[in-house]
């Protein structure tokens, strides 16, 4: 009787020590132990060039993938596929008398990268370990043969945490699972995308054709950051996501900026005139009826907002900047609103390349994040209409000589495949509290809940195709430069990441 | 008697005949016996790189004009150098009992390239020989062996007009007088620099080192495009250059702009917005002042321009452009007035490359050209107190913590050396008259004599160090794409420039 009394006892106390549930303990045990293979593994990933319309590697990472999951006993493990496009890898472990399923998705494609903005000595495809982030000094380390690996250290590499970490925590939380001999209650199941960085063209299609093998009661989604305090968070929405692509012609052969400047239109200054006129000093868009079609959130969305850490202060002092775009609004509250971005722009040469040239041309990629309410075709159509309304002849090809010689303003705006709308999932679904429950007991911390993220992905499909609610649970760090150069992920991300999905895949 | 009155009557004929004078007519045959020679020797000194920063190009720039010139038995070849930076190469050819001299200056640096930017096949110094401009559906052509060389035909590479083909006339006319036995009845002063794309900024070093051997009557520019009628033309002016780099900071590391969308400032909106503000829709620059100081026209430079032929419909046509920058100016007009143009700008990538990021910087870079009464150093302050007066706060140098966390808007502003001011030479001088006659004989067509052209040379250097006068005589075709990719230069040009120059050194 008193053994029996004590060892309840006994386990509460350690929880309470370290704010983990004894299931955790024995994850990250079984993770300590085989940190050098997990990392040889990642690395060996990461070093697979993963942009999605570079099809020979991104089926290297397909054969890798389907390897990972052969070699940890998953079943029916398949390459789903549209055409040549990238395939997704499906995989299943069923669980007999189970009633419910959830699915695991990550994906494993990165956004495009441009090796020359890298760091020095960093290449995107060249995965390195260094002591801290770049701007915390981090200095570059050999891998060691054998640990111990530093939590703090990183590695480098395009992928490193959007979303190549989620693949590795998902299938390596599994695998913690089998090692310890802890059996699932629910069927799990598991998919890794390869084309959500290029908008998820496909996903639709392999959703439709194989609906009956992805259904499950809810997918949960492993990817973006937790939150800038460092603290987890089950996030229940994303932003929607659309690309225009423009660009402003100017003369049919780059001119002499002395023998033609002040006559001939200079296509870069006509673009920035274009781009200025679509917000205003307080950041807002001007383009007509931008904030329209918003759709507010419900009360239990509202509160979450309300309680949310405000990490304002604390993200100005570590990006550095004195103020921010829409005046008046904290982060949280901007991510609730569309937004229009200018991923690039580009005319002409600048540094040591600078000539003295007008152009013949100059070119932006706006983006276009949508909350719940837009629809990425109708907020496209205001922004073309705001162009059209300033003036600008709208094609969607190079312009032929006759529109060259009637049209005072030509633009060429092109809309990228990929867009898609906002999704929220209610956060007061029963799967969620179970979600909730498992991923807290991972941590003393208490957990943030996010209405929506700010970034988007491409969760209407699994609403709209397998009737299936997402719960988003991100895992790397905030400051893991995602989408940009020097992307990396922090160690203890990947460990915590790991007892994440372990405990969600334990979950009663 | 019949004789001697029958010998000028013939040439006479001949002259309104071709409406070239008989000495062209010499300077012609040799070139055409030649042509093979010069387009070997020419292609050879194209294939050196000539950036004036890459050092060691340069330096075989120079050895190769110091050997041009000896091989031409010019005397007294000198390299004129400050420290390492691009030598100026000087000769001289010094005719007994002659009481004036006249300078011939070019220059063999080139613009900066950037490769990828020119059109596919092309190399900015692997020369290339078309047999019709791009625009014009040009084919490649491998360099024959031996001619006839089609006068419509051009060769591409950096410099290939601006100014290696100015160095290359200058020097052939020369060969062609001797080959002739021509004897000048001028001292002949020789000067090619090296570093005139980069803003001339030893010249004055070396004019003030070596004044005595730089003196002249008036020196003669060989550099620019003829007009783009097709005539010849004289050109007494030109504008000052300066430059102003600026760079727009937003986050100190990239963001992901779904995360952050909203809420981050987006160094390229900042960068468009604040480029918008410096010009209205018709094409003026709003700057305070821009437009002060300029000095008006004098009256034989206000008739000299009331008769240029307009090319404003021509040039439209040419360039593929339904409107013009400066609304209700012709081009002449246009470029007698002081300009801000933007040379390139970027932020991010853009294209294939582009990613979902805001981006830490913007940066662009801009040209001021300035006419006569400007003073470059007023114009870059004005322009810096426009943007002063927009919000931002103004710094040289990477931001330190201390100045982001303090300014919300923050630019570097960065003034490259290489400035100077306009210059002109008033249209009635002495020497002018000569010139003109000169040029004359070698064409039927009236010349164009233009008070100022639009590009810029540092001539006022060879005012304030050596009180020389200076006079412009450009040969290249106007299309040559100058100062930017896919330069180039039809033969006929380099041809009929051997001849302008030839009949300068030969005049009375």
């Amino acid at each position: 009787m008193k053994r029996i009394l004590l060892l309840p006892l006994l386990l509460l106390l350690l929880r309470t020590a370290f704010g983990q549930s004894p299931e955790t303990q024995k994850i990250r045990s079984w993770r300590q132990q085989q940190e050098q293979t997990i990392i040889n593994e990642f690395v060996s990933f990461l070093a697979l060039p993963n942009v999605a319309s570079d099809s020979g590697n991104i089926q290297k990472n397909a054969d890798f993938i389907e390897k990972m999951m052969r070699d940890r006993n998953i079943g029916n493990v398949q390459l789903l596929q549209t055409g040549r496009y990238p395939p997704a890898i499906y995989g299943e472990v069923l669980t007999p008398g189970a009633k419910e399923t959830i699915g695991f998705y990550a994906h494993y494609d990165g956004q495009p990268v441009n090796p020359a903005q890298w760091a020095e000595g960093l290449s995107p495809f060249s995965p390195e370990l260094f002591t801290a982030s770049l701007p915390d000094q981090g200095k570059p380390l050999p891998f060691p043969s054998s640990g111990p690996y530093n939590p703090q250290w990183r590695i480098y590499a395009r992928g490193a945490s959007d979303d190549k970490a989620g693949v590795i925590a998902i299938l390596n939380a599994y695998a913690a699972l089998t090692a310890n001999g802890i059996k699932p209650r629910y069927n799990i199941k598991f998919l890794f995308e390869g084309e959500e960085e290029a908008g998820s063209i496909h996903l639709g299609d392999i959703f439709q054709a194989h609906s009956g093998l992805l259904r499950a009661g809810c997918w949960l989604i492993c990817d973006g950051p937790v939150h800038q305090t460092g603290r987890k968070q089950i996030v229940f929405g994303v932003r929607g996501d659309s690309h225009i692509d423009l660009t402003v012609y100017g003369p049919r052969r780059p001119l002499h900026s002395g023998h033609y400047g002040n006559w001939a239109n200079n296509p870069a200054m006509l673009l920035a005139r274009l781009l200025a006129s679509m917000k205003n000093d307080s950041g807002r868009v001007t383009i007509k009826g931008f904030y329209d079609d918003v759709k507010p959130l419900s009360a239990i969305e509202a509160k979450a907002l309300r309680e949310l850490p405000s990490v304002d202060d604390q993200m100005k002092e570590e990006l550095g900047v004195a103020s921010t775009e829409m005046k008046g609004l904290s982060l949280s509250e901007a991510i609730n609103l569309p937004s229009l971005n200018i991923n690039g722009f580009q005319s002409g040469n600048v540094g040591s390349q600078a000539s003295n040239q007008i152009p013949t041309y100059a070119t932006a990629v706006i983006d276009l994040r949508l909350v719940l309410g837009n629809d990425w075709k109708r907020q496209q159509q205001k922004v073309i209409d705001h162009i059209t309304s300033q003036g600008w002849t709208v094609i969607d090809h190079e312009p032929t000589d006759a529109e060259r010689k009637t049209a005072p303003l030509l633009i060429k705006v092109l809309r990228p495949a990929g867009s898609y709308n906002a999704q929220r999932t209610p956060m007061d679904l029963p799967m969620a509290g179970k979600i909730r429950a498992a991923v807290q007991s991972t941590t003393p911390d208490p957990l943030v809940l996010q209405p929506t993220m700010g970034g988007s992905l491409p969760l209407y499909l699994f609403e709209q195709y397998l009737q299936s609610p997402t719960i988003t649970v991100p895992i790397a760090n905030h400051d893991n430069n995602q989408h940009a150069e020097n992307e990396n992920i922090r160690l203890a991300n990947l460990w915590s990441g790991i007892e994440s999905m372990a405990a969600i895949m334990m979950m009663k």
